[in-house]
């Protein structure tokens, strides 16, 4: 028995997007009993029409009550509401039908939930042709040498110290790991005063964002596309940030407007192009800024997985007037739930970003840093690392090969080696469209737009992933995509 | 072979406090092999003397020298270099020799680093008499289901799930049991979207700020004595908060000024003195933020320690027009250094702390929320409690009997249990001062100076704590405090 469409509607006067409003009223309905599960959602197309939406924000909604666990989708007989859903808390009936009074509006200018991190699927694990960036392949995983680790971390003789509040400070253990074996392969040499521990480099970014650009007038500098995140903090905090194109060699230096405080880069594997600043181009932007008085973010998000040449050195290994803050992470190498990451910067910059931390969160959870600590130590990661590489290898190989087989174009390959190809579809097609398109049929790619400065940004790339997909379903999901771009627009010219 | 004074000396133009340069010269020093594992310290009256500062300012610095390991103390010998001090990292010449050619003060401000933490020793497991708050007493805790749950969630099934990065969101199991067991034990009802997990209470009091008092003119209100961590946010942030001296009802509702935009209390359980406001009180100020327009945050920090009378509903189970934030933490319950606690709000409050969230480092590890949701569902956690709450009846009920057979005076003692006294000592007595003649003699105390107004901050009172010390330690403990107070002050008048 399908939910009839009138059960649905907009709130005159509702606030937010109209995806947020579909996804508010679904949710409401469940948590309130009146949609019950097992119960029929109406089809897209139905309550587009019946809403007067696009029939794109209402897949987009039913997309996300999935991965909320509100809906289930039954393949072609359309979305169900879940037999596991939320139910309705245990209810104090005064509570629940209190009124908000409060202008949220007013009280928050919506100053973070206006800017949209861009939405995946948090259920990636059940489709078939995940090339999904970022997101760690299981099967790859040393799981067993972690969990030995974190079992030693647990451990009563380390527990008693990492149950405790440490205030501003890390682990010295990881610090100390970090200092000596991480930081020398990227031809950094730090002490313990130069390095704080993050949660993942997104917290790098933002701490570094609070510290070089709140007061007045601070200039950013981003690269032009540029990772999502960094734009996300920057539009929160009402920073305008001056955009320069990226080419085949990342940043060109020449190209970084005059006056700027701080330029973010991804100089060694840009995101999302791939493409590696050589080191003339590093030698120059560091003149520049040593000239010009700037100084220079570098992400070093991937340095690990350069398995076809050799990672150029680090940015901030010539830096001679501590002008590189250097940000790495763990996301990629171990995996991104566990949110840990590292800063690297003068003594002087540290102390302020640990004061901020201290103010923020304290530090990461011990229990974490520990166990991330023996695992390094006792030579797991490198094993890992070198496992990665191999896979990664093998699986871009596989994917290259599908690519050529089906004309696909590659926007920018990158020749370290990495975990993506940044792709271009024909002009016309739109790549979110396409990614809807092929969700349905169990391929996940990744829009190219939201890395792009919004004023300019053009709709056909896509990032293709090969780091969460199994190497034996890469041809298959390769020619999905193939198929899709050909239904919808002219070939590229060959 | 002690190390002359002459190696010491004040860098002309240096930055930071006294302490800082101190500790700065000896870690230096160290990580560059000029002062070498087993090398004896001058004495700190000989260093106060020959570099001009106080004495306090050396032991303050030698201190956390020692929590850095680049100090270790010998008893009456004074303090050696090290044997396990830090190593200087794989020196890269040029990097270590580079110049710091950047005016960081102008950078930064020094925004945050200029407003300090109050200093805690971070080995304080190392003293026999730790009256020292909010640290866990390991000996209490139910480590070996803590474990068994920590393993669990690092089993296969879990374990695919926990690695992946969440984006915004948080774990489902964990919401659904605070939602539907822990918030209704403060009258609290409410749904997933208006739960959010934070890293601990200071990362809600951190969000809420960022929220509501980021714009010109918004006016914070805070409670005199209040907690020091709140304190610092507010100063980060440039945010001038107005105080409301409490009595032995919390926050008189009549005294908040006018105009205020947020308040902040620690209504059920007032930190540092332990009052609990009234219900009249609780329903006095609601009716008042109704009228006036303001926002109130409560942070709910101990209530499960409430072993002497059943805790009062929360305000936030008053609050009939969504004006409350009510902020709940496990780091008194757990364990400081899992870093987890929560926000609950209007669900449109809650997004905007969830975007910030995100964009500041996504979502506390997907580990770490897996284990408690198992620790909780499992019923460990309301036996902890129980077991908890046990432990800190008899601690408290011998420390009162110490402090009432020396004649100490307690300030604050609360009618509902909690882990502390709020203590004053005589007119006179600087607790800073009296802490650090404790500690020499193996008793940490916590001075109050730091939660107050600085404007007008008493120096007299202290913090007394019964959760981290063994039972049978407290008498000599509360015997060596009464001593070393006699010795300073005049006797309170009796």
């Amino acid at each position: 028995m399908p939910i009839p469409v009138e059960a649905f509607f907009l709130t005159p006067g509702f606030r937010g997007t109209l995806q947020q409003e579909i996804q508010r009223q679904v949710a409401d309905g469940v948590l309130r009993g009146r949609l019950r599960p097992g119960e029929r959602m109406p089809s897209s197309r139905m309550l587009a029409r019946h809403l007067g939406v696009s029939r794109i924000t209402v897949t987009l909604a039913y997309t996300e009550l999935v991965s909320g666990d509100y809906l289930y989708s039954r393949g072609r007989s359309g979305y169900f509401i879940s037999q596991t859903a939320p139910l309705p808390a245990v209810v104090a009936p005064a509570a629940t039908e209190a009124r908000d009074a409060v202008d949220w509006d007013r009280r928050t200018g919506r100053r973070y939930s206006r800017h949209e991190l861009p939405i995946k699927p948090r259920d990636w694990h059940g489709y078939p042709y995940p090339f999904i960036y970022g997101q760690a392949d299981a099967a790859l995983f040393d799981h067993q040498n972690w969990r030995q680790c974190a079992i030693r971390a647990l451990g009563k003789r380390d527990f008693e110290v990492l149950t405790d509040d440490f205030y501003e400070y890390d682990d010295p253990m990881l610090i100390e790991y970090i200092a000596r074996n991480i930081l020398p392969r990227r031809g950094i040499s730090a002490r313990p005063e130069e390095i704080l521990l993050t949660l993942g480099s997104q917290n790098a970014l933002w701490l570094t964002a609070q510290i070089l650009l709140v007061g007045q007038g601070r200039r950013a500098v981003v690269e032009n596309p540029c990772y999502s995140g960094l734009r996300v903090i920057l539009n929160q905090m009402g920073v305008v940030a001056e955009t320069v194109d990226v080419d085949e060699g990342g940043l060109p230096p020449e190209a970084v407007p005059e006056g700027a405080d701080l330029v973010f880069t991804t100089a060694s594997h840009h995101c999302p192009t791939n493409a590696t600043m050589p080191v003339d181009r590093r030698e120059a932007l560091l003149r520049r800024a040593e000239k010009e008085d700037f100084l220079i973010f570098e992400d070093d998000y991937e340095f690990e997985m350069s398995f076809l040449r050799s990672a150029v050195p680090s940015l901030k290994s010539l830096d001679r007037e501590g002008r590189v803050i250097y940000a790495g992470s763990f996301s990629k190498s171990l995996f991104p739930g566990l949110r840990l990451g590292y800063l690297v910067g003068s003594a002087r910059f540290i102390a302020e970003a640990r004061a901020l931390r201290a103010a923020m969160f304290r530090h990461p959870p011990g229990h974490i840093q520990r166990t991330v600590a023996y695992f390094l130590s006792q030579g797991h990661y490198d094993a890992l690392i070198s496992r990665l590489n191999r896979a990664y290898s093998r699986r871009r190989a596989v994917t290259e090969e599908a690519i050529v087989a089906h004309g696909l174009e590659v926007a920018g390959r990158g020749g370290f080696g990495g975990s993506s190809f940044w792709m271009r579809a024909p002009e016309g097609v739109d790549s979110a469209e396409l990614a809807l398109d092929l969700r349905q049929k169990g391929v996940l790619i990744e829009p190219g737009k939201v890395f792009f400065d919004p004023a300019s940004a053009p709709s056909n790339f896509y990032r293709l992933a090969y780091s969460s997909i199994a190497q034996s379903r890469i041809p298959d999901g390769i020619a999905l995509i193939a198929a899709a771009i050909a239904e919808r627009g002219p070939r590229r010219p060959s």
